[in-house]
């Protein structure tokens, strides 16, 4: 039972859409990314995500809306609902989703990744 | 899909040991709950918990160690652990654990809660 400090962790990350995992419990995951830029519209099937705002802020872009998070803040995006985060500058998002998740959800393309690493 | 900001939330809460919940994703639920002095020692059976704190700080006690977390920090603490959170001065805690979990897990008592409300 070791204590994990976010702003060393994320000290660590130097790139962008690779989530780390920081840790694991009743089968989900918290991860840690940053974003830059826009990401691909996808949804999840099966999966709910929470994206907690550790520091800077994104927007959650929705089909019908467009929500912006800021540091301190939280969006939780129910499965089967497609979404696209997209942020002007980088920024720290802690992820909260089952160990299952995939992070481009039903699309498949070159930001798909199929194994991510611990931080 | 309405963003939740943490601050604004725990400025609500006026009293301890009594988790809130602000969200629910998978079965499991965000909480927020402020701590001040020392809970009683417990453990969950079928529950991970992970408590993080976002403003303040808190030790987790351990029966062999206690881990001091600070704000912009988090720790997980296994199910069947024996644990007890005990902060000097008031902290603003967010928890992520199962829909399910009972806050003085294997013990009954004054402080145990049998249902939660929202906020």
């Amino acid at each position: 039972m070791e204590k994990i400090n976010l702003a060393r962790k994320f000290s660590l990350i130097n790139d962008y859409w690779n989530p780390r995992i920081a840790g694991e419990l009743n089968g989900q995951m918290v991860k840690l990314v940053k974003f830059k830029g826009p990401f691909v519209w996808h949804y999840h099937d099966n999966e709910d995500e929470l994206f907690y705002v550790v520091k800077g802020r994104f927007d959650m872009e929705f089909r019908d809306k467009t929500v912006r998070v800021n540091a301190g803040e939280f969006i939780i995006v129910p499965r089967g609902v497609e979404h696209r985060p997209n942020a002007e500058k980088e920024v720290d998002v802690l992820l909260f989703e089952p160990a299952t998740t995939l992070n481009t959800g039903n699309i498949t393309n070159e930001l798909t990744l199929e194994t991510l690493k611990p931080i």
